[in-house]
């Protein structure tokens, strides 16, 4: 007797991987669940899905935990490129989603297994991102997606459980959550319209403080380090906390409208109060200690840097070249950022930084000093002039009737 | 007897430029003093202005209004490419400053003046967008600037003034305050060090209004036409008309850091309810009516255009083919956008266009739909990988010990 | 009795094509036929594949001509973008084929065909170039690609036409030569390899000519329209015109190595001395009449747009910005080329324009002049160092032992 | 009495250095005369400015070898960006200035000079390049321009001379000649015009050799490290052994304009054999190497990296993040290419490496492989249309006359 195939399956405990288990099981292959975590689960969570999984009858089942190597390859950039998506989005889910795949590869590999399947639809980015991963990192491991190819209806999904034994509440909530450490996305009713935002209630994080609240982030070198003056051992751990004490004012709330990787418009909305207090915290620490230059380019690289990212092209190889520049522009991004926090909104309040360039000794705005006079700048000007007063008098000379502007 | 040489003054009515009056008669010029209203004058303002000017003995005086000319020719595009500077400024006053001093320039070319004169100081921005937009637009006409050559401090103009006979209380307020149609900049303080705000009254336009209240704004190819459903002759009228409105909740307040022309970081606090509103609801509409390859590439272009523009090279002939960029974007930017305004923030609900991309008949994102197949991502997938495949391998090849990221 | 189904096929008069006049007919299609001459074809050879066709049965032939339309809206462009892909190639057919496409779309439009089909492998770019531009242009007609879909051998193809009673010398030549308005590709032997390059005898045009030979072309508005002094009525005829001078000094021939839309690597060899030469002249002109701002966007923009332009991507709206800048940044690039041809090569000599920034009026390159002084430039310089110098003495101070660079 | 002040000055051996050095001395300096040599210098050359320098008295001379640490902190990073100036001027001097200047100040701060001074006029580029490397280096030390504040004529210069002992033939020659490791620049007569170009004898390497021949150069993460199968110790012997074989045929001469720092255009020839073949054969390497997107990419930040350098910009904290992000892309750009050099012309032939990405294992182009279908590129091409579908209905749809293009 031959020795079944053995596949592994990205499995989150719901309806459609629920459903891949049993289909799998019944195509002959062993079945490996694995969930990955990058940092939306707690351990309570974890175990269930442990159990849903072994429930299903699954030959194994690993949770891989992937939240620290999530931040140090990927959540650390966006960082250091202030990556908020056409300026709002904080691609809270769509990074993680590399990661996942990326785990489940290398788990895959670890146990030598012949397929790797997930439960994506044929309709949204996460197959993409999914098979993406899988074709590069593993190009000879068959992928399986059955819920992509077979296109059934959540009814017959059910259907197919219960006649395998399978009962249980599948009853879908009126808005699909992820969650993950750089954010929740919030889809559903309203987000599927142009015109219609999301009702409060639709955030996961009500408001629980009213009372303004100052705090203090820590960077070093572009890295969150520091809390209200507390070092802490990963930066994964300055989010978490973050994310704890700002989500009771219910900030980092927005709606996200962009391209799809299929070619479509796309709306998701999201909190991710963290992801967003320290991307502005970060900014503004960058705009004390960054040249003019230096700032002008990192948001072009940044910008392509994310939506590479969100169209799960992680592995282009200019995305390490980016992440180097990045890194590069980020030796003086160390300092102290004072942040408000109140109801529904935070404000940026300043910075402290050996770094900061904008500093008396070299003059101040708007006050005379000594390290250049009136007449200095005079001579800038005439010089800085020169191209412009040439092409203006080239331009009245071949076009005498021309009128500026 | 030689006719006098006559000057042409940019006159705001303050210390530096009621000194500038007196000194220029004593040096023997024949005075003309003008006011350029960019919007941020009243009629009643610009009174006061003129009757401080005869007092002061000028020769004659003009106001010169400039307004819907500094929207036609900077605003729109302003608005066409988001501009903020350093992802936060609307540029208040930076864009006015060179609408200033072209109307400045061609008032004094009308009236063949021979020499041109402003109250800069030699510290800040000011003197190099006056210098350059006169330097390039009347390079044969001498430029003459009391207040940078001959650095008196504030008492010695007072002392000065009072000795002509000129008596008025010249104390100075605790901010400078500058406004225009565009914004207003607040600045002193707080903005002189890097790690203080603005304290809440510091800003002109207190908090009026608690209740949210919803309202829509009308565009036509990007530039805004009407308000809650009524259009308006002028879009001038549209900014100022929001201004009104939404100044009562106090949005659109914050304080920009920034690279100054001449190298020095600066910093300024601003209340730009009607730019920032602006922007941002004409963002959305764009995030709906773009590509995303347009708004990749606008982004980059408009980020250069806001710091040249900030700079004072609005002559620069780069400007021109940007604005023909931009306007060539707006092609699609046609429809409704609806924003909810509350204390101190205010929200972009969402749009309305018969542009709008994200539209149910070619496929909803995340659902399946008749215009394309699992199958088809399939093999969109596939080829997509194709060159970080290629790329894998042979990596993989050429040093068979790495491993990926 | 049904109206057969009418099929216009995209026609060459080559062994594939041929293969799907046969196969179409077999399925019950009435075929037309259509070639689209972007300059690449005489009279007597479109009469040839007129010929052709009839002879293979179709029921109606046409040839369309879109040189001039594909000059409009597209040669026009790369030569304001001085575009060549990496730097080397003038895009001489992929731009071509796009149009062709269009072409091919509004004949079956006109015809009311209900598909539309081509001779495209699976491997190559060009099924990628017809596939966008039907689906895009006309949404509801059906593809058909039976080179593609039946991947049948050279042989296979020979030996049906052959039963259908076609017989011909099929041998296919040591080169795929494909020629255009934009230039001639010529692929095949060493361009399948990365080390060889092609023999002097795989280019199309020996060398004819040795004496070396100056000419000059007229550009106004970036637009060749003059050679030699004569003006003529299309810029097509300025091209044409001068490939028959250059192309006896065998000049412009290269080998292209570039991306392929599919995502492999691809190499080429192209003779194109019209292209090559317009583009060099018209940079060469460009450095005389624009800023150093407008051609440093310029690269980056027309870099983007020929990249988009190879894969087939002319209706992204991207293209039609991009296209209004270029045209925007010609404004003053008009003026007289001197270019002087030698065998293999050419030089580019020196230019005359009225809207030359080069201009002694204004000051020379290392001459004292009159509109600026040593001063100006010291006080140019002192506030340019700004910046780069409080970062210095930032640095110095945060972390003494710093040495530079 | 006091001790006298002592002065570093950049000393060429040339008529308006030997005029600062009796100048200086007649101020009451001890001036210390320093030749920086990057590259253009041999030891005889070195040996005779240093008699001249003595001759004319000095106190000290010194002269400072700079062309490892100029290929190691400059010429590398402008291999690995292709850098072009105007596609055209591989930097051939004033990328040295900088580094000449650097050398000059470390000089200075070593002896404890209270100056620093330099022979440059009030004209060029150089005087700006040398006064920003003295001011962001040596803020505090006082720089002298004799030359630039005199103004004083050729004549003027050579009769002071004459007084003060020195005689001498100082009789001009007719083009300005620079050398160094980067190429050699030619300026006067025909380049100070804009229609006319150097004449063959202006040049001063000659064509030697007229058979042509075939060279391999190697490549190492980018740096060219070999020479006809043959290691050399550094780069830099790479470069000078390639300039001997390769000046030889004439090659790599052309005319520069660009855009100087003062904002003026300019004009200069220029042969670099070996740069320009570097550069070309780098790049061929590349396009081999590297992704489409990491070449779309370097090439905007190379230019501008080309750009700022051209203007002494190298203290801009960008130019080290560009260097880093280039280094980051050189990882896999390893190889030999194969050059064939011709009277006054070469060809890249073609490249082998490792890394080579075009590698017929993964499918060649225009080849059917087993790596992915025809079926796989129609759903890329359905899916790649998808946004520009959407696009064109919409537009369609809202205007209903729209025809395309």
């Amino acid at each position: 007797m031959a020795t079944p195939k053995k596949v592994v399956l990205a499995f989150s405990g719901g309806l459609d991987t629920s459903f891949c288990v049993k289909h799998l099981q019944e195509k002959g292959y062993e079945v490996l669940s694995a969930i990955v975590n990058t940092g939306g689960f707690d351990e309570a969570e974890l175990k269930t899905i442990e159990e849903k999984a072994y429930k299903l009858g699954v030959n194994h089942h690993v949770a891989l935990d992937e939240t620290q190597n999530f931040y140090d390859n990927c959540v650390k950039y966006l960082i250091f490129g202030n990556v908020l998506k056409n300026n709002t989005y904080p691609l809270s889910v769509s990074a993680e989603r590399v990661f996942q795949a990326k785990a489940i590869v290398d788990y895959a590999n670890s146990v030598q297994a012949d397929a790797i399947a997930h439960g994506s639809t044929g309709a949204g980015n996460d197959q993409v991102r999914f098979d993406l991963v899988f074709q590069i990192m593993a190009p000879n491991t068959e992928i399986i997606t059955p819920i992509r190819d077979m296109q059934l209806s959540r009814q017959a999904e059910i259907d197919y459980l219960k006649e395998k034994g399978v009962e249980q509440d599948w009853s879908k909530a009126q808005y699909s959550i992820n969650k993950g450490l750089w954010g929740t996305s919030v889809g559903g009713a309203e987000t599927l319209t142009s015109h219609l935002t999301l009702p409060e209630d639709a955030y996961p994080s009500p408001l629980k403080k009213e009372t303004p609240e100052s705090i203090t982030i820590e960077f070093e070198n572009g890295e969150p380090v520091g809390l209200n003056g507390e070092k802490f051992a990963s930066s994964v751990d300055v989010i978490q906390q973050l994310e704890k004490i700002a989500s009771e004012f219910a900030v980092g709330r927005d709606v996200h409208v962009g391209d799809t990787i299929i070619g479509i418009k796309g709306r998701v909305g999201f909190e991710a109060a963290a992801p967003l207090i320290l991307v502005k915290a970060h900014h503004l620490l960058e705009k004390h200690t960054l040249s003019k230059w230096q700032q002008h380019h990192k948001q072009t690289l940044s910008d392509w840097y994310g939506m590479a990212l969100h169209e799960g092209q992680f592995f282009e190889p200019l995305m390490r070249d980016i992440e180097n520049f990045l890194t590069s522009t980020q030796a003086t991004v160390t300092g102290t950022v004072e942040v408000k926090l109140l109801p529904y909104r935070f404000e940026v309040v300043g910075i402290k930084s050996e770094f900061d360039l904008m500093n008396s000794e070299f003059g101040d705005y708007g006050e005379m000093n000594n390290a250049w006079s009136g007449e200095d700048v005079k001579g800038f000007t005439k010089i800085l002039a020169n191209p412009m007063k040439i092409w203006m008098a080239t331009q009245k000379k071949a076009n005498p009737t021309v009128t500026e502007a």
